[in-house]
């Protein structure tokens, strides 16, 4: 499946015209989340940079694929110190992204469609539709999730510091790791 | 002349398919740094988000264009807090750039043409060549300067929080302005 997956993934971005490095594309991540339907709940992203004071990435999304509802909450790092939670900046760059933030909305009245089988873990309903060029800054600790309109989309990530182990997911089946 | 910049200026983001907002488009801060040439020693700019964590940026340069040498110092905010210098992470999206750093290398070993008249302010050439999907990263308070290659360039920025007044140019007629 992952290479079925890994094709799609690099049809968008040639279809995008976002140039990534051969290296790149040979090493962009598919994250499932632990829920095994790669396409319907998932994200393919390409780090860029990622150091203690800021990250970018690139977000590669499938077809009305969905990354699953979840918050950066504040941490405290080995040394102690205390940070704030990730805050970040998403820039829709080729396609149409559905965000969906803390604030008015309901699942009834939003554009995108809730992943069938995981209503449970989707509750902030608040709607942003980014088309390219359109961006949004999501606070830290701000429960969000996002699906891709029909061609899939590519969105640019800017935001302090990623330490995506850190991630609160609604759903409790999720673990943020790797696919195989 | 602004007229006629932002109208070449426009054309590169045109060529590039890089997608602005028109909003972004009519706000483009062309920066000439006081010295009253702009297609010379000049860079465009569009600030996507800059707070007090993360900075991104899209940086167009016209054809051989030459941001002026200069580094990003520690500094000290009002709040006593000690801050350290900005880092930032260039990543070529279009067109070719020459980014120069400390380290070896000679003015006459370069792929770059030190803008005329301006040689004495150019004093590193460790020689990084950009072209898109390539990135190099700069550490602090770093001395360098760029040139785009002979169709122009764009550059996404990524970085710490930005702040251009702290910016130390080697030029000392240089004065962090925007051009009117």
């Amino acid at each position: 499946m992952n290479t079925l997956a890994n094709q799609e993934v690099q049809g968008i971005v040639k279809q995008s015209g976002v140039i990534l490095t051969d290296l790149e594309l040979t090493e962009i991540e598919l994250a499932g989340f632990g829920l095994n339907d790669f396409s319907k709940e998932g994200l393919a992203l390409v780090v860029y940079e990622n150091n203690d004071r800021y990250c970018a990435k690139e977000l590669i999304m499938l077809p009305s694929q969905t990354c699953p509802e979840h918050r950066h909450p504040d941490i405290v790092l080995e040394s102690k110190e205390k940070v704030t939670g990730k805050m970040e900046t998403f820039r829709c760059r080729w396609g149409v992204v559905y965000l969906y933030v803390e604030g008015q909305g309901s699942a009834d009245s939003i554009k995108a469609t809730v992943p069938a089988g995981s209503e449970d873990y989707y509750t902030v309903f608040n709607e942003v539709v980014l088309t390219p060029g359109q961006q949004y800054t999501i606070p830290p600790n701000t429960l969000h999730w996002f699906q891709a309109g029909p061609k899939g989309a590519i969105v640019s990530e800017f935001s302090s510091a990623s330490r995506d182990e850190c991630d609160i997911f609604t759903d409790p089946r999720i673990v943020r790791v790797e696919e195989d």
